[in-house]
């Protein structure tokens, strides 16, 4: 099982490139994690698109089309999912063929030093990923609050109840991806 | 009374882009509006900002300052609001000083060549724009579905009714700046 | 299959209640609908569920237990979903044992009158849905705007499209479902 | 200063009653709080509607009518508005004449146990109470979470930091007030 992550800062030092690497380690046996830096993406322009998508793009695109899954790292910016997020999405939401992320099963995490843990901002990513038809998974959710506490210096989560709570998280998620695997048998 | 309009769009032929122009023809007397071009404006990143804030950001959100109000063209990508307009938002909310927009007024406007009129990404918009103190304008809104049809080639309205509503539209917008202008005083 | 379905208005000439009879009669070979009517469900307050739950609430309890799906028409009221509706979910929610939805399969439809079909009241229940675990269908959408010129006097779907559309709405949802039924076996 | 406040919970023991009595007491001087209970008001039903408003109905739209402002005290169930708040809306939106709480000020407070604080509420009241031309309150917003441990066992704050904010609250809503009463002299 391939799951293919992505962050939705730029920042190298990122609450939510840092939860993604936990993620990673958290996962259970048989789930492989990429993690996709967005780096390199530019602004989504149709004209640009029309004069050839970026090359940065077709690999994001890609990455995801190979992908059984897709985990969502998604920060919140002024009560909603940030620019870079969506912008990310915006791409993959094109043609050629179809998109890449129709009927994928998909997850979503976030980070954040306050208390709300970005809830604002996963309902938006939701919203925008059924537009999709991609196959969020409805619970549990992982909303990590007051992250700066919970992990360490080098992004690393030290609290333990937090800790057990992404295992349980990520194994749901492979239980998630694998109706969806079994059902193309 | 000054305002400061931006479409969430990077293409030259945007129904947006072209809404705005409309907007800026249908508004009453004494309200100047200034179109903003959101090219140029890259995706945010911390670690760029603390570089130094790009020349064009600076731009944009000296324009924001020194306006009465703000007005918005808010496409729909993906059920949501563009990353373009997103990316804006979280860039005008950054320090130093007071954010730009906290306090102002403002209205949201969107088309779209479909039925829902952009009814989603307006709402995903408010929300945002809420959590920056913004003070957007409840009722009426202004949804232009089939865009396509109702634009000409050039982007002019040529549907009368839409016509006529965006004029009421911009009146009830600059009457809803007053009320804060006159609070000032 | 068994589908349990429900619409969010009590009134009986609502838009929502003739979409479900629509919607039955739509149905792939093999999906039987049962169309359970909300009269008689109080407004919840927990007081009173101690002291004993209203009888109706649990036979809508009940009828969603033994359900293999929910559908749900979710009438437009003043931007999002109806109090009705919203009621309904707040008691089906209530323990004891777990949540008679929780992963469940569902899909909603809604109608309105006027042009955005219902689709921020959707977004409400969707969101409402995933606190509950219960597994919405992303896509399609089935919004039904301008709703009166699309049904006859008795309610039934005048319009071609629209019903040959209602029918691959629902052959889509059938086919969500067994997902979720093939899983458990 | 008249302002009418209502929870929408129908439990005596509600932390969002309980919430509402300690922002009565915490509001400026000048600032007069009427909480209305909305025990009685039935679920909404056009047919009833054609029959005879409910007499508790009419009180609380007039109640409303007479108010210079609205509070609300919005539990979230089941990540959005609790029935009973939509429901009360939905009644307060009816002709004849225009709606009550058309062009009113209003703020939205919420109590939850757990730690989002009724983030997911607020955000679905605010989008509904838009579709009414209420103009809500953007900044600041109170969301109190982990509400029992802030609360005693007569529902009183007593979590200073806590309280101090709720003071702080209510004098931005007054201010906020004020904007549009000035505004009518």
């Amino acid at each position: 099982m391939n799951i293919l992550a992505f962050a939705g800062s730029l920042r190298s030092g990122s609450l939510n490139k840092a939860l993604l690497r936990n993620a990673k380690e958290a996962a259970p046996e048989g789930m492989e994690i990429e993690i996709f830096d967005l780096e390199g993406i530019p602004l989504f322009n149709a004209d640009l698109e029309k004069e050839g998508v970026p090359e940065r793009v077709n690999e994001f695109k890609e990455a995801i089309r190979r992908s059984d899954g897709i985990l969502i790292a998604s920060p919140e910016y002024n009560h909603g999912m940030s620019g870079v997020t969506k912008n990310a999405v915006d791409w993959a939401s094109r043609p050629p063929k179809n998109p890449v992320m129709m009927g994928k099963p998909a997850a979503i995490v976030g980070a954040s030093p306050g208390i709300t843990g970005t809830a604002r901002s996963q309902e938006q990513l939701r919203q925008t990923l059924k537009g999709l038809d991609v196959r969020c998974m409805a619970s549990p959710e992982f909303l990590l609050y007051r992250a700066k506490e919970k992990l360490d210096d080098e992004g690393v989560l030290t609290d333990d109840s937090t800790r057990d709570f992404l295992k349980t998280f990520m194994k749901e998620f492979a239980d998630w991806v694998s109706i969806f695997l079994n059902h193309k048998d």
